[in-house]
């Protein structure tokens, strides 16, 4: 794709605030503190849900969060994304009456952030998802991705305390969002996804946080046959990889990885000490908050 | 209280697992993973919701659990909290008849790690809440605290990829609990405070994760005074504390931290440079994931 990536803009001043405190010595500070806006969605008629968000993308995030909690099906076309800032909504209008109620009967918390999913249903789509086996992450993409991601500019590196995702192809990032609930960074990555179609066969999908049972899903739902942390496991998460046959890639830091999925789709082609000092350098940075 | 410290027990076999993955270099690894497991809550005949937890203490999370959502009173009596671990249920029996289904109706997913609250509810309560002005926290007893829980025994050191939170009270942890998601750390806390009657006045609350609105209004509703974690915070969860006249500590790591609400509890009784390079010590021990 030959449009720009879209990174975070921490310098846009709706998405962070200067507050000030109190330091360890009693010296009056400031601290850069990401703020979080209600956004309540609407599909069509019907009001689904109070999100809090940093607001940057609401038409992405509605259509994300629809399309991950199966609400809106991926032949579903959407004719209108209605945002309002004044009353914090967004309202996405589809051609045909969505069916969705069912869905969301059962709700299981997944693991880690999670808002509860429509689960049965969930579980019932992932486990006809075939991701591609020819699709391959290069160990030399990696730590290119990673050095790229934890350098950004982003809220991460200004403020902390904020979960960011990476859509990657090869060792070029696509799309690096950012937002106070990982679950509303993956959303706004999949809304993106399908209002531009980009397909997903071919990318690699990098977290900051961990790699629970959740993420998993929405990978494999989104057809992402490559999932990357450089946080940990949840068992769950694992066996959830290895049912779908995601490759799944944790503790990716300082040029250091566990695959505990799909290896077979890994071609080892850098040599993980060479880059470990640039890489340990970058993830200084990127490193401090833990989410 | 003279009963000992709940403490995390990473040597129970139940809550983690060993499993074979391959490293960076291609070498085969085994990595320790923290097990998740579905819990599904009943409340009298009603079933609730369905949880994943590492399922070291159902009766303390189905309680609290329950008590943050408003669905029980702290005026309610529980006469039975029965666990069943082949079906993976528990159901929490009240004297009185509970009501609850209207708090059902207006759901917000709080940022973070948030299952959605009964919010309209929740924020009355907490508009309520007056926190008792006279409680003290000494920052001798905070790096004290600080020192003795990053170095304690625990699921986080021993696989990463979980939170925990602690009770303390002065320079002493009484309860220091881990779970998948920050949410259940925290209700297992509340929980267990509710079971043994443990006046919530006096004590200071601690938590790996960010200081989001879930986690002010949590402990706001609980009635805890003093907020700390070594991870950052949100605006709106900065707005809260500053409501409900919370002590709200942040970004406290190696002898530093911020006060953004509340400093007028803080006494300042340590020299953070000279904790400070104990406390580097005891930070990388507990450093590494970010949940």
């Amino acid at each position: 794709m030959t449009e720009p990536a879209v990174m975070p803009d921490p310098a846009d001043p709706r998405l962070t605030r200067r507050v000030a405190g109190v330091d360890q010595d009693g010296r009056a500070v400031e601290a850069t503190i990401v703020v979080e806006r209600p956004l309540t969605l609407f599909l069509n008629g019907q009001e689904i849900v109070t999100m809090m968000t940093i607001g940057d993308h609401p038409d992405w995030l509605a259509v994300g969060y629809l399309l991950n909690q199966n609400m809106l099906r991926a032949d579903d076309v959407v004719t209108a994304i209605d945002h309002d800032d004044d009353t914090e909504t967004v309202v996405v209008r589809t051609e045909a009456r969505t069916d969705f109620e069912a869905k969301l009967r059962k709700k299981t918390l997944t693991s880690g952030c999670a808002q509860g999913t429509a689960f049965g249903d969930v579980m019932e789509k992932f486990a006809t998802v075939e991701l591609p086996h020819a699709a391959r992450l290069r160990t030399s993409w990696l730590y290119r991705l990673m050095r790229a991601i934890n350098t950004a500019p982003s809220l991460y590196l200004e403020a902390g305390a904020i979960h960011g995702c990476a859509l990657c192809r090869e060792d070029e990032v696509l799309a690096y969002m950012e937002d106070v609930g990982r679950h509303n960074a993956i959303d706004k990555i999949a809304g993106w996804m399908f209002l531009r179609n980009v397909p997903p066969g071919d990318k690699i999908f990098y977290t900051t946080g961990r790699l629970t049972s959740e993420m998993v899903i929405k990978c494999v739902q989104m057809g992402i046959p490559i999932l990357v942390s450089r946080s940990g496991f949840t068992a769950w998460g694992v066996e959830l990889a290895r049912q779908a046959g995601l490759t799944l890639i944790g503790r990716a830091r300082g040029g250091r990885f566990i695959v505990l999925s799909g290896d077979e789709r890994i071609i080892r082609d850098a040599d993980a000490r060479i880059v470990a000092e640039e890489d340990r350098r970058a993830r200084r940075k990127g490193a401090g908050d833990d989410g």
